[in-house]
């Protein structure tokens, strides 16, 4: 594998490390490409983090950013590598995030003197559990290497600003019966048959659409799972309904938790996955200097995103990136050569406005 | 193994055969043991088809009988050797259906005059799929052998008479909405949240009571089955509700099919798995006259059994035997001594009264 080329055009960056794979948990040679890209940079201090590789402007500037974008990749599906259709870069991960990337590894390379400090975060392991994400394993590690005034993470967002993120949780709603041969159904009690107020609340329900920090968030309760019965001729005991619901950022966890709660009450609710919301933190300085300075009018996250995690340490962050992520993990995922370069260009003259 | 002994007490035939392990499609050591126990006895003409035995009488009685059991019994769980405590005959297949299986081989071998001809089927395969059981298999191949005016299957039913049996019918209802991620779940339309209609009707169903030849039947309309959910943060797209109807004899497979589908009027509705319900039949002389002999007052039974692969031959069937069907196929089932004496008794005296 030749070493990167990062002075070449930012496309270009982008359509080599789609032809480099990365799946998550196998981003090593990813990782390595670009520590050793980097490493030439006098200006860069490198810190390296099992496959996620830490590099920092230390010019003593007043202000300082993070710019982040994960290494990793969903699986393959025969389409690993790039191929350029007029505006359109295909190939595995060209939307989810290699566009992105390419950016974030040009202007580490490339922006020697920027007028703010910048922290560029190259992570592994984003499209997996969080256990493996490697943005949490330096937040846990060592949170005094993120720390910086704003976060920006290049996540697909269609070269536009969405700020903050919704919340989610995960309950399981169990509704217990009697087992019974089916031919004497008299004798038993049908979990699946009780388990239909439960579907009446989900489909009554109706959500709220709260505006938080100038951005309108909505919200969402819904089924994501349903399972019951033993056999064709057995009267189910057992009936789960597992519910996801999708909060604003002004809710805390234990307030979802309450509202799931009382949503279901009389039913036994027992919550199995949780993740913050992140407020849009439009109103801090950084963050509102910065979305003038790319001149969009931000819009809310909906879906969570790794925004969250720096939420625990008091950062504002924004998803700002190209490609659009409505078909992010699909198998002809593609990004616009346009929005890369368009977002290039902002975030290069916001680092280094004197151009 | 040492062969039967016919000429024994009941009792002690029905814990040898528990001894001889027969599990489902495995019957063929006691196939064989029967066949030759029986093969001795010159009053009988003896048919073999896989492990099925068919053995007849053959004295020109105006009436011909037919004395039914399975040979086969469900997977052993390190119970197979018999015990008796008190009156409690336990080990595999005790109840189902080894205590009226000896009945019926004791009747075979002993009963050289009975005062109507008798046709034995001892057969394979009850507790497995349809397409493998042995009474069927003689159904479809040589049904004249099989011809008779009543025909007796002696499965548990607690040494009284259960007349005719409900037929089952098992249909999908498929609800289908569009996926989409659970954060922008207005995107999509949840296929689970509109299995709450079907539940609902299900809960409000109202099943009927008819009463057929006399007989108190009891319906049901059940869930015993739903699943849906792709992941947990997409909306599903599908959902499938399996339903059971248990019907009365009363009605037909097509009139059962059409009230299902009318239950469920709106929604797709495909049948997977049906099975006639057996009308008691005890309008019909011989019915009649056996329970007359008994002495006993005929229960209607809800299950579906054997007996209805005889309506197909115009036959009146009848459950006789001893043993509480409610603990068959329980790792402990037992059959009561003094059952399986009473029934082996009735049966004695009905076939041969001059005793």
């Amino acid at each position: 594998m030749p070493a990167l080329d990062l002075s070449a055009d930012v496309v270009s960056i982008a359509a080599s490390i789609i032809d480099i794979p990365s799946e998550s948990h196998d981003e090593q040679l990813l990782a390595d490409l670009v520590e050793s890209a980097l490493s030439g940079s006098s200006h860069l201090s490198l810190v390296r983090h099992g496959n996620t590789v830490v590099a920092r402007t230390e010019l003593g500037r007043a202000d300082r950013v993070l710019i982040g974008g994960h290494l990793d990749t969903v699986p393959a599906a025969g389409n690993l590598q790039h191929r350029l259709d007029g505006d359109r870069l295909y190939g595995l991960g060209a939307c989810d995030m290699k566009g992105g990337l390419a950016i974030a590894l040009w202007l580490a390379a490339n922006v020697r003197e920027p007028v703010r400090d910048v922290t560029y975060v190259l992570y592994e392991c984003e499209e997996v559990a969080s256990q493996f994400n490697g943005l949490q394993k330096v937040v846990d590690a060592q949170p005094e290497l993120l720390k910086a005034s704003l976060a920006i993470l290049m996540e697909p967002s269609n070269a536009g600003i969405e700020a903050g993120c919704q919340g989610t949780l995960r309950a399981e709603i169990r509704l217990s019966g009697v087992r019974s041969h089916s031919a004497r159904s008299w004798m038993g009690v049908n979990a699946v048959h009780a388990a239909g107020e439960v579907l009446a609340r989900l489909a009554a329900y109706v959500p709220r659409e709260p505006v938080v920090d100038g951005l309108g968030y909505r919200e969402g309760l819904n089924a994501v799972g349903i399972r019951g019965g033993v056999a064709g001729n057995v009267i189910p005991d057992e009936c789960v309904v597992t519910v996801n619901y999708r909060f604003a950022p002004d809710r805390s966890l234990q307030q979802a938790r309450a509202h799931v709660r009382e949503v279901f009450d009389g039913f036994e609710v027992s919550v199995v996955d949780e993740a913050d919301a992140a407020r849009p933190g439009l109103d801090q300085p950084a963050a509102a200097a910065f979305v003038e300075a790319i001149g969009v009018v931000p819009q809310p996250k909906f879906g969570w995103t790794d925004v969250a995690r720096f939420t625990a340490l008091g950062t504002p962050a924004l998803n700002f990136g190209p490609g659009d992520p409505s078909i992010a993990h699909q198998v002809d995922e593609w990004v616009s050569a346009t929005q890369v370069r368009s977002c290039h260009e902002r975030l290069f003259n916001w680092l280094q406005p004197s151009r």
